[in-house]
């Protein structure tokens, strides 16, 4: 075959990709009100409004003020990235990444499903229990299934080894809202750096969004 | 390492996977205005508010009244599903296609990066000219890159083969809401079937959430 050739240009469009985020940036930053994120967390704002289409994200997004700093620095001393879901693991811009950090989703380990059975849980919340000892210092990103963050945060309560971060947007009607709550409340109480959006809204690319503002501070 | 064990309960959570699906489309339904979904797509609409946890979606959301017949009849007889992005295919629930159908993703193709310099486009784009033959009766998948989808219809424009449906939902703020109006007006002018998202919000999760509704019609 033939290498294609352009098809002649029927539409007024930008097709530069870098000017494309340029002027995407630059509009969600003229028509957002960033100013209740932290100043090391505006890029990570403003890249999960460009993520999800939506300025009025920001009215539930939290970040916790150690997010950025405990986040990042995980990753530059080369942490993985544990992920809920393939979504998010495969929304990861490698090409960010420090350290070519490993980026971990366990959903199709073949002891889940069983596990879940024998827990009585999800899935997702049972390949949570398989990342083990890898929590400690590590990324935690949960971008699909409140039952995945409440059995992280139940690990927690137990004793399981401490992340250095959780970026919990799970997304829903039934327990999102509840286990974003929860983890907010627990970051808070453990000094456990955190960010979350309220509410029903989350998902794997606005989790991705978050973890690709993190992985280096060049936009 | 032995078997991890189910961490003490510390909150109450529904945490059996079938009833969260129950419930969530069950409010779903109770919660969304549904009336201008054609009848034969209500599902489609429902997983799609469903993966986003937005339920004003469906003010925005346009599926043409052939789609779900054209693209779930490519889909069972054996036709690939095409994306523009990884994030797409990854979100694609492969116990849910009727043929185990081939999901296929070009922007890590080695000829993507020389392709768009030589064509002055993004790599999502020039990904999109290196489907060629494979259009033919394809449901194409498109959640991420308006540029992609904007070349995506000068293909059609120029004489590439007709896929059986496009669900084009590209996020963002530059070019995202004029491509799907592009696509709407294209669909109607050449009865090609589509679903599409008007305005700013798109993404990766809600196409996917869109394939894994059209694959199958059980919930």
């Amino acid at each position: 075959m033939p290498p294609p050739a352009r098809p002649p240009r029927r539409y007024d469009y930008i097709d530069d990709g870098p000017a494309i985020y340029v002027d995407s940036f630059a509009t969600i930053r003229a028509e957002t009100d960033l100013s209740r994120v932290p100043a090391d967390a505006e890029k990570v704002a403003v890249r999960m409004v460009h993520g999800t289409g939506q300025t009025d994200l920001v009215d539930e997004l939290v970040i916790h003020p150690g997010l950025v700093t405990a986040a990042r620095g995980a990753l530059e001393a080369g942490a993985p990235i544990l992920a809920d879901a393939n979504m998010v693991a495969s929304g990861v811009t490698r090409a960010r990444l420090p350290r070519d950090n490993e980026v971990l989703c366990l959903i199709g380990d073949p002891l889940v499903p069983e596990l879940a059975r024998s827990f009585g849980t999800t899935r997702s919340a049972a390949a949570v229990s398989l990342w083990g000892d890898r929590l400690a210092g590590a990324v935690v990103a949960i971008g699909n299934a409140p039952t995945a963050l409440f059995h992280l945060l139940e690990l927690l309560h137990d004793g399981a080894p401490r992340p250095a971060a959780v970026i919990g947007c799970p997304v829903g009607f039934i327990g999102a809202a509840e286990s974003k709550q929860a983890l907010a409340a627990f970051g808070d109480a453990h000094a456990l750096p955190y960010l979350t959006v309220h509410g029903r809204r989350g998902g794997s690319a606005m989790t991705a969004s978050a973890l690709n503002a993190i992985a280096q501070d060049a936009e």
